[in-house]
């Protein structure tokens, strides 16, 4: 037989890497981020919502030699005309709204903003081009308690979203401790920054690798380099054993101080609650301060902050920008400390290293510290959440002036999933009530019902698919999800009544009943035409109790 | 003197036709936006939140043949794979989705959604190339019922955000009335659709231009053509005049039933409330039926939709799918005003002929009737910010078999628009309490404040410029529009007390004072630093006052 050549039909499916979002996906995100935005308002940050589309140029990632400008971003030409693309952050545009509008906006300037951003990467599992951010950002305070401000709001965001206090933390880490670092090891060069930067790259990539590589693999990258489990060999920073010993100082820093810690503190007089520090034979400097003060929280977090400022200051000696960096961790953390924010909430960690170059000053990342079943089934860590820290040179690139600026990205599709994970998402889907249709000729009648619900704050629809099968009504109230279905045949409406079928009863009952006790049917129950409203309202006042 | 050769800096500048929304425009769309997604949800509208790209084929506006099909929308070709583009509405994403997910999604399916869509189109004063929707339809229902649903939703939507009943009206006409109509009119052929497409074209776009070219211009362009006032010929449809003849009483309709009606009821005798038609020696049968019935608005809407459907009838006399739109215009009609929906809001109106090619039965459009001043100064009304209508063949594109559906889309920016306009659009900004810095070392306490009355759910923040000139602090506070400032000096903090200041009555002395009371600053006063949240509280609840 000859085939009918017929035009092929598109295909119906979502652009690859994209991703559609359905009913209670919307609502959840929607309920989390309305939440966060109220922290914003109360904080003083004003909503900010910039165009999709920038201007490649605005964006700044791209070399002027490359003809179409791809890398990363989705962009196109403009008829005749620039190179736009889409965002694919949220920073770039504020800095660009900074420079356009300097002369309207109040300075400084707090503004928060939320909405999709898009990256042109290979999709995975789990990794899609288009995704939510979160942001807070103070654009022209130059001062840490700028900082500070962005990692309190941080930390209640967290709590009100549903975040207990305990389960998360906010690791605080400056940027100019680790460059101190750089200048000890003799990798920087503060009157030529240019010099070493091969070999900048490979520690900073090293570094960001400890959690993979653990310590022995990041020694190895600081010197000749490093086979991995494929035979792959990665070349090695090259540095002598003393350039590479004083960046695993820092690389193990929190490590170390912990070990330190725990050993000098074993061998402390305690008074009787165990909650005073009365005296040791320890001679270490860094925890000398300690003596005499009362702590709550043991040996993790109590005044681990001032002992890991010790450390750093040691390991900096002799670079100006480390001490600086120093100093301004410890400023943080003192102001912190001040407004309540504690190192049970906030702490000093040198082994945050955020991955964007544009970073100047402090540093910090919310950390989710509960365990979630990896899709192995292994317990592991949920992780990071939120990022952020200071860039003090994102808005120069437009006006030639230094404009200091700091903020947070919260990262919402995880936020989301943790806050799923422990249960505090929302109260799930609030299925509409069903007026079925046994009579078509009455439909007046069944939308005056909905009319009714409706004006009582109740979600009610009619069914408006071909009511002929009266079985496909039920499917698709199961479908929805339905709490009650409202049947009126002209029978029950020659006698004025109702029948109220109790859909979430009926699951259970379904579930576990004999057939004799599904023929009774207990969940279904007939009342006045009258009292539909009041009959509701009390089934669905049952469901949530 | 010769000039450094400098690198040229970025524009920071928004693209061309895109545009940056600040705080309370922010604040505004989006507390619009949750009112009228609280009444789709309350008639069972699930939300859905499509990805921002897709495929050009799902779009499927594209000619095969064009190497860049980028006509209207924003597109760009993925690397060795398909083009894609950034949707241009809300319902090619649904009717892609509805193909997608056909096995998954309850049918029928009611969802929402909201979000900006991109057109590729010149940008101009008002028009923007990225803009927000909010749509809702129903997808796989085939009933009127539908159809009503939709028109009293957006109805009840329009009076949740603040559009009061009388000040809008949702206009409701059917395509099949003016497919009727070209067959009469010998322009359509039912047997063969792509006879006279040409002159139907022709005919449509006359229509569609009435407001602008009244009557006389339709008729011209319906017969030869029209010399414009530039002196530019617009080529005419050519219609015989009897032909011109039925088009010109489809587009004069709702003319001549007021004129008709106005005329017959002037000889009709009223009881004593004029509420009452008794009789009439008038044989309009158009209006027979209005005898003995009571109706409350005079001429306008009372009856006004039965009489339209007996002009209609005449009109279309002869053509089945023409007798048939009618029929669903009085079944549409009849649904929604049993259910309360009566002509005060919902009225049929023949001249309603939206753009989209694609609608297939009722369509609708809500406009706002109240006027408004131009850009000129003049009066003018309002005008639309919704409409839509049963699309039945979108979905059909993919699967191939038929899936009917329909739905509104709200135009949001000139709905937030007309609630400026009639000053129901929020309670403008709420500008944040401002804790100025007298002393740079005493920060920690001026953040403790703020935290006080954040705590207490007052918005606040602290001055975090440079703090050194105080003059700035307060302009700043000015910027922000805070409605109190906070000042502690180091005096004031040794003596337990804080100054409160006033900025709303400040504003206002300031406004109308003298010197000497201005002197007096009775805008500010000192009170004790345990009253702080107590006394901004009272400040606080005196301006809303």
């Amino acid at each position: 037989m000859a085939k009918d050549k017929k035009p092929r039909r598109p295909r119906a499916e979502t652009p690859k890497g994209f991703r559609d979002y359905f009913g209670i996906d919307v609502t959840e995100r929607k309920a989390m981020l309305d939440r966060i935005a109220e922290v914003y308002h109360r904080y003083g940050y004003d909503p900010l919502e910039t165009s999709a589309v920038e201007t490649v140029e605005a964006l700044g990632k791209f070399l002027p030699d490359v003809d179409r400008p791809n890398e990363g971003v989705f962009a196109w030409q403009e008829e005749d005309s620039d190179w736009v693309a889409l965002r694919y952050d949220l920073t770039a545009p504020l800095a660009r709204v900074a420079a356009q509008f300097r002369n309207d906006l109040p300075s400084p300037y707090r503004r928060y903003a939320m909405g999709p951003v898009w990256r042109n990467e290979k999709p995975g599992p789990g990794r899609f081009r288009q995704f939510y951010q979160c942001d807070a950002d103070t654009v022209g305070a130059a001062s840490i308690a700028a900082d500070a401000e962005i990692c309190a709001m941080l930390s209640d965001a967290l709590e009100t979203v549903g975040i207990p206090r305990g389960d998360y933390v906010v690791r605080v880490n400056n940027r100019k401790v680790l460059n101190g670092v750089m200048e000890v090891a003799g990798v920087l060069d503060p009157a030529d920054p240019s010099k070493f930067e091969a070999e900048r790259g490979i520690v900073l990539r090293a570094i960001d690798k400890l959690d993979r590589l653990g310590e022995a693999g990041v020694r190895a990258l600081l010197g000749e380099g490093r086979k991995d489990d494929s035979g792959d060999f990665t070349d090695g920073a090259k540095l002598s054993n003393a350039q590479a010993e004083v960046v695993m100082r820092f690389v193990s820093a929190k490590r170390r101080v912990k070990d330190d810690f725990t050993r000098w503190s074993a061998r402390v007089e305690k008074n009787s609650s165990a909650k005073l520090l009365i005296a040791s034979d320890a001679t270490d400097r860094r925890f000398q301060h300690v003596l005499g003060k009362e702590f709550t929280s043991w040996p993790e977090y109590g005044l681990w902050n001032d002992a890991v400022v010790e450390y750093l200051n040691d390991l900096v000696a002799g670079s100006e920008t480390g001490l600086e960096g120093v100093a301004e961790l410890l400023e943080i953390s003192n102001q912190l400390a001040s407004q309540g924010y504690g190192p049970d909430r906030i702490v000093l960690d040198p082994s945050v290293v955020r991955g964007l170059g544009y970073y100047t000053g402090p540093v910090f990342e919310a950390e989710l510290t509960f365990e979630i079943l990896d899709e192995k089934g292994r317990p592991r860590q949920f992780g990071s959440v939120a990022g952020g820290g200071r860039y003090d040179d994102l808005v120069k690139r437009f006006t030639g002036q230094e404009v200091p600026a700091t903020g947070v990205s919260i990262g919402v599709d995880r936020l989301l999933a943790a806050l799923r994970a422990k249960g505090r998402a929302g109260a799930g889907m609030d299925g509409p009530v069903i007026v079925t249709v046994m009579d078509r000729d009455r439909m007046a009648e069944y939308q005056t019902m909905v009319g009714e619900l409706r004006s009582a704050g109740i979600r009610a629809e009619v069914y408006l698919g071909n009511p002929k099968n009266f079985g496909n009504q039920l499917k698709y109230a199961d479908k929805r999800q339905s709490p009650v279905a409202i049947i009126q045949g002209s029978d029950e409406a020659a006698r004025g009544v109702v029948q109220i079928k109790d859909l979430v009863l009926g699951a259970k009952i379904a579930e576990s009943a004999s057939l004799e006790e599904w023929k009774s049917q207990p969940a279904q129950f007939e009342a006045a035409r009258a009292d539909l409203v009041a009959e509701v309202r009390r089934l669905l006042a049952q469901g949530e109790g």
